[in-house]
């Protein structure tokens, strides 16, 4: 039963949606969420949590095929992809009772249907009244004094090979695999596509990555996309830089298709990983005075108010960095905003970004190239990860990634980093504090860390930047 | 060859001792280092390297074990003891030499023998001359502006079970294993023992622990004892507590030593791991006013200087925290104060406490009983692992431990932390940070942690802290 006005109504019941809605809730507004699927959005359903238990399990394959390094005898693993499918339902699941619970917890009337922005009208004379209409066909408003739009993102598909869920793939039909291919091809090498590509190959998939631009992970340093492509290739991925997909060079056939590229490729699944795009459309912005980017995109400011300022977004659908985290903040800054809460504005140099291949990336704030074009002078110090004791011993063999810290040369205060090896998805978060308590090299070096720990380096790096280390 | 006088001579040359060699070596100062046996002491060859490489390779025989739940078909394990200490060799090897390293590229002189203080004399008005004897019966004299003690501990010897070296066993000599015992006892259920009982019983070995307090980890909170002897009693551990061996409930064999406690326990091998005694014999002390504590640790002030002001000590031989990373804050702290660098003074409550059993233990600061006794009126926050995504992911079934955090109540700002389960161990370096910088519940909440990821329940507990925590 809908309330006669609500507060606010969140379109979306996305980790941003859901998240919002809690802080609202929590500050004694009354809440409506409107998502037509489930509660937890792409993150909970189809992105960040099952394809890390999907990689949890390869990860635990890789210890097994290198278990003698570790000295243990054992034969050589099989997969049971089933019971990875399995694995990877049961902790979406349980998470997915826990958002629900949070949901009923927190007294957020939740409309499972599809929601649309009205344009003023002689009974509501602001725009935003949000209409839902289920799939019965009936449908029902929500007059409110806020609306915040979270409605995600999608994948994005290539005109010259179009989704057909069964053998040009998006990350969301990957969810939907009973089986694992024999050869696969991944299109674009970005966060999503080396995810898959590291996990299909661990699990034994002869995989291709093909990227159009210079470079993999083109949004992080060079240093890190050569690392990152040196220790794929190393693991069997074959890495195309620089390689364009025309309808000229690919055939597609019943259950084949073939890229003729430098060499002739023939795969019997293609993963299309290329973006996502924002969902922005049929919400009924055109009644609003929401603007959109030309990325179709919604445009925000850095308190997520859009043009129409009691309308909010936050989350993919705004497409600044579409994580799963980022979307969170961003929900309950918008929250906060209107509810006159004061929160702090959203600066992107503080989120943490992370890539969860094996190994793993994790970078936050400005590296030495954008500090450069932004005028920052800095203090670049760097170590590989084979000077610290832990990571010794974690990895299967020497362990190649190395940590890279960026300070502002007159304050010594940090700026970034950029990490590729163990645990840095972890790691990253320290630095995330650090960047928000506006720390200094000193700071980060004072701060004893236990021995052993991965984390250490940072201390030494710290350090370094004082010429204070020890052990680098 | 000596110089004729060093700025500073060092007696031991484990990570306390060699940590502040190299910082005098970068303050520009002549340093001596004395070390009769291997540089890296008891951490590098027999403490904190070995053992966790050896806990690596228990947990990947786990991971093996467990192997089906992540979907991964594999027959049962088998261990290649050999193979496990060859890996540890290696680790511990490749480290030494990276040490070595690091003292010669500081141009260290390091002097292979058993270092003495010397009294004053009339060459030499200031006590602290160090003669060096060597194996070979010779000698040399170290004349020096200042002496840092770093000389460490070793195992302490139960007089009714005394180290036979071959049955009944200190932490140095399970370093010296070539096989596996059927059956072990270990007496002392603090860190040391709880990691060789976590190592030995994943390993296969029939496990009992005896503790005569009332409680295992009697140094941290109850609920972290209780949360431990629960987890490791269902990995098949015995467990006993304010159980005391006394000669008359031993017998000691040829080959077996029986325990004639609530049960009759008959085991091959005991360790005994009761804690670690400063080394201060022999050392000439008495010739200088270097004050010793009941305990005969040596005492010191908090920048490390002893009763002779010019000579200092630090590490395990003063027995504040005898753990790795405090020794060489320690040496560093002590040299920074002689050469006028003014450091801190060490602050204890800033030290992370480490535990690498499966699960891991780590905390920082106080706790809230310690609290209470210094009058600190303090807000609590706790939160199970299993209400974190990648904790979910990352365990063998749900993770059972929880994180506690301790905040002032008048000033919110972060005082400590207990924390057990996943990554702790790399987790509690965050707050070593936050401590160390002084931070707040909010500041640590509103440090944008990634998702998903372990130590983002850190910052909802900080939220939490706040009443704004959205997962927990």
């Amino acid at each position: 039963m809908a309330k006669e006005k609500y507060d606010l109504v969140i379109l979306g019941g996305g980790i941003a949606g859901y998240s919002a809605a809690i802080r609202a809730s929590q500050l004694g507004k009354s809440v409506a969420l409107v998502e037509k699927d489930k509660l937890g959005g792409t993150c909970l359903h189809r992105g960040c949590i099952p394809t890390k238990s999907f990689l949890k399990s390869a990860e635990v394959f890789k210890y097994i095929q290198n278990a003698q390094q570790f000295g243990i005898h054992v034969d050589s693993p099989t997969i049971d992809f089933n019971a990875i499918l399995e694995r990877k339902s049961k902790i979406v699941e349980s998470m997915y009772q826990g958002v629900q619970n949070l949901i009923k917890q927190n007294k957020i009337d939740v409309f499972n249907g599809t929601g649309r922005l009205l344009g003023a009208s002689i009974f509501t004379p602001q725009s935003g009244t949000v209409s839902v209409e289920y799939d019965s066909g009936d449908s029902e408003l929500l007059p409110n004094d806020y609306v915040l739009i979270a409605t995600g993102s999608k994948p994005i598909e290539l005109p010259i090979l179009p989704f057909d869920h069964h053998m040009i793939l998006s990350s969301d039909d990957m969810m939907q695999m009973t089986s694992l291919p024999d050869r696969i091809a991944i299109i674009g090498g970005g966060v999503i596509g080396l995810e898959f590509a590291s996990l299909l190959n661990t699990l034994g998939v002869n995989v291709t990555l093909i990227e159009a631009s210079e470079r993999i992970l083109f949004n992080e340093t060079e240093h890190v996309s050569r690392q990152m492509k040196q220790q794929l290739s190393r693991q069997g991925i074959t890495i195309l830089e620089k390689t364009s997909i025309t309808s000229d060079n690919i055939t597609i056939s019943d259950n084949e298709v073939t890229f003729e590229l430098d060499d002739t490729i023939t795969v019997d699944k293609v993963l299309v990983s290329i973006g996502r795009q924002a969902i922005t459309d049929d919400l009924g912005l055109n009644n609003t005075k929401v603007e959109l980017t030309d990325r179709k995109t919604i445009q925000t400011n850095a308190l997520m108010q859009t043009a129409d300022t009691h309308i909010y977004a936050a989350g993919d659908v705004i497409g600044q960095l579409q994580l799963a985290h980022v979307g969170a903040k961003e929900g309950i800054t918008a929250v906060e905003h209107m509810f006159n809460e004061t929160p702090l504005p959203i600066n992107y140099h503080q989120m943490p970004r992370c890539i969860y291949t094996q190994p793993e990336v994790a970078s936050i704030g400005q590296n030495e190239q954008t500090a450069k074009a932004n005028g920052i002078e800095t203090r670049v110090v760097k170590a590989p990860f084979k000077a610290n004791g832990k990571a010794l011993i974690e990895s299967n063999d020497n362990p190649d990634g190395f940590a890279e810290l960026v300070f502002d040369k007159q304050s010594n205060t940090f700026i970034g980093a950029s990490l590729i090896g163990p645990r840095v998805t972890e790691l990253i978060n320290e630095l995330s504090l650090l960047t928000f308590m506006d720390g200094s090299a000193l700071e980060l070096g004072s701060a004893v860390h236990a021995h052993p720990s991965v984390s250490e380096l940072l201390m030494e790096l710290g350090l370094k930047a004082e010429k204070q280390s020890i052990h680098i």
